[in-house]
C-alpha cells in the first residue's frame, strides 16, 4: 500500500530542530522568486481527522507574507446551491493566481472519500471523479501550477488518544466532529478507501507525500522539506514543454471551411418570419421543461467578425425566459483572469441545472486569437485541443447540453458588413480598427479554425457550422439545431 | 396611499400600440449612449404574484443587445451561506457594472416583506433594512447609478383569476408557489405591508413607479416610457453634483498626525518577546470563541509607505487559526472594479460570521490616492467620507467588530527604511518609483489623512493610531487592542 510505502524515519529531535530552521528559511526566501516567476502553488493537505493538519498549515504560512497565500477550508460536502453545478466547479473556483500560494484545509479528496463511505457514489461515480480529479490535475500542471499533496497519517490508536483529549477539553471539544468519530470506529474501512484513492490519483507530476503525523515537529518538518523540494523544482523546469497529449475522444469529421457552401443557403422573408415564430415559440416552451428537469446548457458562439453572431445569439435569447438564461460576452482577460487557468474565467460562468448559459465568443480564443497573436505559446495553444476537449467531456458527463456554432461568412461579404458598418453612423461602434487587422490576418485565421474544427469536434460536444452569408438562413438553423438538441436531451433524461 | 395615487388611466389600445413601438425604439437607440456615457442602469421589479414581471421583462429585453444586459432572478430568501454575510451583501454583489443594464425580478423588497409578514422582523429590524435599502440607494445615485423601481399591482380579484389559470394549466403549474396562495388569501394584509414599505423607501432620486399590470401590453408600456424617461434624465443630468451630506453619526475625536509623539512609543526587545507570547496566546484563543459565537471581525490598516504595515499584520494573522481568517491586500482597482460602485470589491471580501478579515490598505484609498491623485472628482472623494462611515455602520450593525488602524511613522524614519530597503538585495521588491513619488507628496497625504482621521472616526468604528517608529511598539499595541475589542465584543454577545 502506497502509505507503508513512503513512511520516513524519524531523525533525532535536535536534527530535526536544525533542519526546521534551515527549512522555515528556505521557504520565506521563495516566496519572492515565486512572485517574479509568476509560478502559483497549490498545497492541498488531506488525511485523519485529528493528525494535525491545521496546526501544521499554521506554522507553515508563518513563514510566509500574507499577501501571498490564501487559506482555504473547504466544506466536505458542497452546499446545496454548489450542487446545481458541475464537481469541479467548486474546486475550480478557488485556484490561486500566478505568484501565489493557496493552502488548502481538505479538497476534493474528502469529498470523494466521504461520497463512498456514505455510499452515496457507487463505483462509476467513484471512477468519474477520479478522471476529473486526474485531469484537472494535469491541466492545472501543464499550464504552469504546483500542486503539492499531502496525505497526514496516524493510526487507530492514536487517533482514538487525540479525540479523547479533544472532547475532554471543553474549548476544544466542539473541534471533534461526528465524522472524526465514525472514522476512528470504522478505521479499518475508511483506510481502505484512503489508501485507494491515493494509489489512484498518485501521478507522476502530482504525487502524494504520505506524511508522519505523530509528531507535529516531526510532520511539520516533513512538510517543509517536501514543499521546498517541491517549489526547487518547479522553479527550475518552468521552462521545459510538456509532452503534447494524444485525443483520447471520439471525433466528428468535419468539413475544411472551405468546402462549406454559403451562397445556396438563404431563406425568403416570408419564410423566415414564418419560422422564426414557431421555432421561438417552441423554444420557449422547451425552455420550461429543462427548468423543471434541470437540465444545464451551453451554448458557444464563435465565428468571424461581423458574422452575424449577436443577431443570432439574439433571436435565440428572445425565445428565452430572462430568468433561466444568460448572454456571457466574452473580451481580452483582465488581470486576474489572466493570472489563473485559462479555463478558469469561465468555469466561473458556467450555468446551473436548468439554467442555459450563451457565450458571445469562448474558451476558443486559446486556439484562435491567443495562438496567432503570441498571447501564449505554441506548447499552451497545442496542448489546450486536449484540454478544452476535457472541459467539455466534463461539463457533458455533469449532464449540460453543449452546443458549439461556428457562424461561417465568407471573405467578400465580411468586407461589405465591415464598409456598411463604417458608413453608418448608428454602426460605427460595432467596428474598430483592430477588426481592419483581424481581416488581413484572413487567411491564418482560416487555418488555425480549421485546425480547431477538426480537433475538438467531439462527438459529445461537436462543432456546428451555420451559414451566414444569409443572416436569416443561419438564425432559423440554430434556432432548429438548439431546439434539437434540447429535444434530444430532456427525453433522455425522461429514459434515463 | 402611494399606489392608489400614481395609478395612470389606459389609452386606447390603438394609442397603446403606436406608443410601444416609439419606446422600442427609443430604449434600442439608448444601450450605445449608456455604453458612452458609462451610466449603469439598475432595473427593479416587484409587485404582487402572478402579475406578469416576468414577461415585462421578457418583453422589454429583446429591444436591447444581450451583451449589454444581465436579468437577475433573486432568491426570496438568502440561503444558509448567504445568512452568514450582512443583509446588504448578496444585493451589492450584483450591481451591474457602467453602461450596462441589470434587470432584477424582485430585489430587496422582497425578502423585507416576506420577512415582516413571516414575523421574523419585528419593528425594529424593519426598520434597519429600510434604513439600509435608503442608505444603499442614495449612494448608488450619488456615484452616478440609475436605479428605476417598478411595482406591479393588480387586485384581488384580478390575482386570484390568474393563479386559478395557472393552476389549471399542466406545464404552468409549478410556477404557482405557495407564498403566491398565501399572499391572494390574505392580501388586505399584504397589502399594508407593500404599501408601507413603498412609502418608506420612495425617495426623490429613487422613486416608485406603480404600474397598472391588468392588461399586458398596457404594463410594458407604461414599464417602457418610464424608464426611457430616466434614462434620458439620468444622462442629460451625470455632471449636476450631488448634495454632499451631513454627517449623522456621532464622532470620536482624533489628535492631528503632528500631535503624536512617536520616539517616547518603544519596547525594549525583551518585553516584546515575552508580551508577544503572551499576547499571541490569548488571541488565539479568542478567535475560538469567536467563531464559535458567530462573530465576525474586520480588521483595517492603512498608514504610510514602510510604516510597517506588512508585520504588523503578520503578528496579528500569527496567533489566528488560518482555517478562520484572511489577509485581503488592496491594490489599484481593475478594469471590471472600477467600472462598479467604489465599494463594491469591499463587500466581495467581507468575512462570513466567525471569520476574520484583515485588510492590508482599504476603501479609505477613496479619500487618500484617489483623491491626491485625481483618480476621482472632488465631489466623490467628499461624499465619501459619510458612504464609508455608513458603509461601517452596516458592518457594526450586523454585529461586526470593526478595528481601523492608522500606522504612524514620521517623515525621516521613512526615509531611512526607504534608503535601507534600496539598499538591501532581499529588500529591493519592496520599494518602487511610485514609493519614492508618492513621499514627495508627504504634506498633501498628512493633510487628507488628518481630514479622513477627523471624519470618519465613528463611535461605532473610531480609528486607532500604532505609533510604529519602534515597530516592535506598534505590534504589541495592535495586538492588545485587537484583543479588547473582541472581548468586548464576546461579552455583548454574551449579555445580548
Amino acid at each position: 500500500m502506497l502509505k507503508e510505502i513512503v513512511l520516513q524515519e524519524e531523525p533525532d529531535e535536535e536534527v530535526v530542530q536544525t533542519k526546521l530552521q534551515l527549512e522555515r528559511e528556505k521557504l520565506a526566501g521563495y516566496q519572492n522568486k515565486l512572485k517574479e516567476a509568476g509560478l502559483p502553488v497549490m498545497v492541498i493537505f488531506e488525511g485523519w481527522g485529528a493528525a494535525g493538519k491545521g496546526s501544521v498549515i499554521g506554522k507553515v504560512i508563518k513563514n510566509i507574507d500574507p499577501r501571498f497565500f490564501k487559506v482555504t477550508s473547504m466544506e466536505v460536502a458542497p452546499t446545496k446551491e454548489e450542487k446545481r453545478y458541475p464537481f469541479m466547479h467548486r474546486y475550480m473556483k478557488v485556484i490561486p493566481e500566478a505568484g501565489k500560494f493557496a493552502f488548502f484545509d481538505t479538497f476534493w479528496m474528502k469529498e470523494v472519500v466521504t461520497g463512498v463511505r456514505n455510499r452515496s457514489f457507487d463505483e462509476k461515480a467513484y471512477r468519474k471523479r477520479i478522471e476529473s480529479i486526474n485531469g484537472t490535475e494535469r491541466s492545472l500542471h501543464d499550464n504552469g501550477y504546483l500542486i503539492v499533496k499531502f496525505f497526514f497519517e496516524i493510526d487507530k490508536k492514536e487517533q482514538k488518544k487525540r479525540l479523547k483529549a479533544l472532547e475532554e477539553d471543553k474549548n476544544a471539544k466542539w473541534r471533534v466532529s461526528a465524522s472524526d468519530v465514525d472514522e476512528n470506529k470504522n478505521y479499518e474501512e475508511y483506510e481502505k478507501i484512503y489508501d485507494r484513492f491515493l494509489e489512484d490519483t498518485n501521478q507522476p507530476a502530482t504525487p502524494w507525500y504520505i506524511i508522519d503525523a505523530k509528531k507535529k515537529k516531526w510532520a511539520l518538518l516533513q512538510v517543509l522539506t517536501y514543499l521546498n523540494q517541491a517549489i526547487d523544482i518547479a522553479l527550475k523546469n518552468r521552462a521545459v514543454a510538456s509532452q503534447i497529449l494524444q485525443n483520447p475522444y471520439p471525433l466528428v469529421s468535419m468539413p475544411k471551411l472551405s468546402d462549406v457552401t454559403l451562397d445556396d443557403k438563404c431563406i425568403t422573408e416570408e419564410e423566415y418570419e414564418v419560422k422564426l415564430k414557431a421555432l421561438q415559440k417552441e423554444l420557449g416552451e422547451l425552455h420550461n421543461k429543462l427548468y423543471r428537469k434541470k437540465i444545464p446548457v451551453i451554448i458557444a458562439y464563435e465565428g468571424w467578425d461581423a458574422a452575424g453572431k449577436g443577431g443570432n445569439i439574439k433571436r435565440i435569447a428572445g425565445a428565452l425566459d430572462p430568468r433561466g438564461y444568460e448572454v456571457i460576452p466574452i473580451a481580452s482577460p483582465e488581470p486576474h483572469e489572466k493570472a489563473r487557468h485559462f479555463l478558469w474565467r469561465f468555469w466561473n460562468h458556467i450555468p446551473k441545472d436548468g439554467h442555459i448559459a450563451i457565450f458571445d465568443r469562448t474558451w476558443y480564443g486559446r486556439v484562435m486569437v491567443e495562438r496567432l497573436e503570441g498571447f501564449c505559446s505554441e506548447n499552451d495553444w497545442q496542448r489546450a485541443y486536449h484540454e478544452i476537449n476535457e472541459f467539455e467531456k466534463e461539463l457533458t458527463d455533469w449532464g449540460a447540453v453543449v452546443i458549439k456554432f461556428w457562424v461561417q461568412i465568407d471573405n467578400k461579404t465580411q468586407l461589405e458588413r465591415f464598409t456598411e458598418r463604417q458608413n453608418t453612423p448608428e454602426k460605427q461602434w460595432k467596428i474598430t480598427d483592430e477588426d481592419w487587422r483581424n481581416r488581413e490576418k484572413w487567411d491564418q485565421y482560416e487555418d488555425a479554425v480549421n485546425e480547431m474544427l477538426q480537433k475538438t469536434s467531439t462527438a459529445f460536444a461537436p462543432w456546428r457550422i451555420l451559414e451566414s452569408n444569409d443572416k436569416k438562413y443561419a438564425r432559423i438553423k440554430a434556432l432548429e439545431i438548439v431546439i434539437d438538441e434540447i429535444k434530444k436531451a430532456t427525453k433522455e433524461k425522461d429514459r434515463g
